[in-house]
């Protein structure tokens, strides 16, 4: 197994440090890489939030949240020797104050080390607080800040936003994640199509028929309907997540694994992307939200009842759209992009989807289908590659499309690293190339305002799919237009 | 699972019905197919031999020879009614006489079912069996001919063997066997390259650097030195198995996979392959004999000892050559073809040595190798595929070189049919695809008799290996002058 490199001591001020975030993925994703040997002792890991709280407070909300994210590993001597890190800073993150001139002498001398600010709080804060955090004097060029997604509710908001933060801090000191690039699946991806000699030859409009990016998650929007509602499935869900994985599936081979080479051509997929008009919206795209269902004896509630109100929401829980990109490698190419809230399963993948063999020589041999390449996400990560077969057996030449299977959880018997603990490291490192640049998330932004424009121009009507399944019957027209269905794992 | 789908019933005499390959591949094939359901209990099976046996002698023989092959699913039941079908015919199978009037009761009306006649014999009596044949009024336009290898030592003994047989029987009813082709995973060649789009675009010069055709056998000559002396790796071996292989891993895609296109597709190859010149023979090939070793306690006699003449054998008990083949697709190419008695170990594959990547861009993350594709015959079936990927875990990008396995044990789960149920199958049913045409023996022939007098005229020497090993060092040289390796499996 690969060895861990310790990255250098580090200081990490988590804003919104009590917070679902800071619990449920920060915290455990440092204990875990502490585990490692990755974290060395002297690193320090700053808790920070309005409530008045002790460091004592802050350690056991933090050893609560790590017991829960890895019950078997936590012991009474690693936990002391982790939290032996942990440190607590009541702030009111947007006023200067005392508590600012305490932060600042915890964190020492700038120059020592890398300071990492984590803002895990609601985007319309970052402004302020990076405001506050200049006015501290904190900002030095090893200072790094990271901002959690989303970056804005539309371009104007997100351009707001970059500017106010890169006021402070410089670009590549602007840490943009989306943890979706930090999952080894969407590493590998980039590890098959460029070191290998066998994928890039076929990767393009010549070889594909259609690619796929599926991002379907089980649960509702419970407890978060009265956020949800002023954000949708787009804004929620495509114009990061799912344009990111675009991006990273589409883009040209990269000169260099520089961060900044793979950003630039990230931005090209981006800017290739044709804009969706008021003319296409109505068949190119699909917007639906979930009503009350009952499957397998669970009561599901509807989008509207969730959100309790009265008058009946417009907001999408459920998108799928015929994407195109404008370039040479991909004309012609849909990218057929799909997630959606209280799906049948919790399940995310890319799929590449080969076209058939151009000529048909095995009759009625049983072959129907193209090669498939599939990166899962989720539930469980790894890649898969459909193949045709032959079946072995006395019968004649029988064809079967099987997949050769490259589950990272069989094949390397390890435990899988969450995406967070990957993306922080990489802050610690200084490596940017997992991180958005500013253009991207505007780029990304600029699409979805015009379809969102599209939408309301072209009146787009919503439509309704029941809790438990796999979207409305429009999003299966849609493809059933085009001939093609959306993909479903052949197991 | 494939349903097995029934033969129409049919007739086989098989002459060396009680020689070697009669009892270890012929009559457990036929029992096993029969034992699947797919020969109906009205066929007959009659050995043939010079020897006086009782059918109930050439029962115990079968029976014994059944067993062997298949201890496990042999019963009392089963083999009382596979037995039914046994019969025995005392033949002199070079000269008429009564013997061939009982042979002709036996068989019946020849309209009403295929009459296969299968000469597993020594290659020198195969014209006059055939006249025989014919003498005995047994040709039939239903009839077929089953003609075992070598056919011929050289080129002007195979057209003297197939101007014999084909004055008696026409092209199409001569089965000219090569049991490697019947093999399932050399099946799955062709659908692996002609039911995927994803093999043909990067199957030539562009993506390939190279191609290996391995045949070891751990096994001397024992018993049958006075044989091969007179042969040689290159015609037992060479000029049949590996050059059948060569064909179907190089041809062209044929129009259909009817047996004359394949055939012709594979002819094309044979005479598109280069000539070995006095010039080239020297460091194009490599010629050895293995000499006494100690593997592991075990004691291996030499070649010669095992020869047991005083005067040294000039004969090569191994063969290496660099051939090309000079067509479109393969310009540049090198197909290695190695072969040997007393190697390491018995393994047989084709591996298709993809290109490294065109542009390195990982660094030093472990990134050496170009993918590969093995198709291995021996002593597993399967195909495995090494593609690059991303080593999971904390410690920074790490790429390993990892095979997708097709193993079809392990995938399938069932019993792995031997080559000969296919092919004697294949006879039956009248599909010649898995069976050579003369051009293609001859053709086969030209090539290798070309380099036997390379070899002749050049001089080239005999080199040595030590027993259990993998040939001479001249072997390895050779690649290395090509800046190559001998693949090997990376478990």
């Amino acid at each position: 197994m690969a060895k861990f490199i310790p990255v250098e001591p580090f200081n990490i001020v988590i804003f919104g440090g009590t917070g679902d975030l800071s619990k449920r993925k920060l915290l455990p994703a440092l204990f875990h890489r502490f585990l490692d040997g990755q974290i060395s002792t002297d690193s320090r890991i700053i808790g920070s939030a309005r409530s008045k709280l002790s460091r004592q407070d802050f350690h056991n909300i933090a050893q609560e949240s790590c017991r829960k994210a890895s019950e078997e590993k936590l012991n009474f001597d690693n936990w002391t020797d982790f939290s032996n890190l942990l440190d607590y800073q009541t702030l009111n993150a947007t006023q200067p104050g005392d508590s600012w001139s305490e932060l600042t002498e915890k964190l020492g001398n700038l120059k020592d080390r890398p300071t990492i600010f984590y803002l895990a709080t609601s985007p319309n804060l970052y402004v302020q607080i990076c405001e506050s955090i200049k006015n501290a004097n904190l900002v030095h060029p090893r200072s790094r800040v990271v901002l959690e997604k989303p970056i804005g509710t539309d371009l104007e908001s997100a351009q707001l936003i970059n500017s106010g933060v890169g006021a402070v801090f410089d670009e590549r000191q602007i840490y943009r994640i989306d943890h979706y690039l930090g999952k080894e699946s969407v590493q590998n991806l980039l590890v098959l199509r460029f070191a290998n000699t066998m994928f890039e030859p076929l990767w393009s409009r010549t070889s594909i028929d259609n690619i796929q990016i599926n991002v379907s998650e089980s649960i509702g929007v419970a407890g978060r309907a009265g956020y949800y509602d002023q954000s949708g499935a787009l804004r929620d869900m495509v114009q990061n997540h799912l344009l990111q994985l675009l991006c990273l599936t589409a883009m040209e081979p990269p000169n260099t694994l520089n961060d900044d080479n793979i950003r630039t051509e990230k931005l090209k997929v981006l800017t290739a992307l044709k804009p969706i008009t008021v003319q296409d919206a109505p068949h190119k795209t699909v917007r639906a939200q979930y009503r009350a269902n009952t499957v397998e004896g669970e009561d599901m509630a509807g989008y509207q009842e969730e959100l309790g109100e009265d008058s009946p929401s417009n907001t999408e829980t459920f998108v799928a759209i015929k994407a195109e990109i404008g370039n040479w490698r991909w004309a012609g190419v849909p990218f057929y992009l799909r997630t959606g809230k209280r799906m049948s399963s919790r399940n995310s993948e890319i799929i590449i989807q080969f076209k058939t063999a151009p000529h048909e020589m095995f009759g009625n041999a049983g072959l129907t289908e193209g090669n498939k390449l599939v990166i899962r996400l989720q539930p469980d990560e790894g890649v898969r590659l459909f193949v045709q077969i032959k079946e072995p057996g006395p019968g004649g030449l029988r064809i079967k499309l099987l997949p050769l299977n490259l589950s990272y959880a069989e094949n390397f018997m390890v435990r899988y690293p969450d995406a967070y603990e990957r993306l922080l490291m990489d802050v610690v490192r200084g490596n940017l190339s997992l991180f958005m640049r500013r253009e991207e998330v505007e780029a990304a932004w600029r699409w979805a305002d015009g379809l969102l424009q599209a939408w309301e121009d072209s009146g787009t009507p919503l439509t309704y799919y029941l809790a438990g399944t796999d979207g409305p019957p429009a999003s299966e027209q849609m493809l059933a237009r085009d001939g093609r269905t959306w993909s479903s794992e052949i197991e």
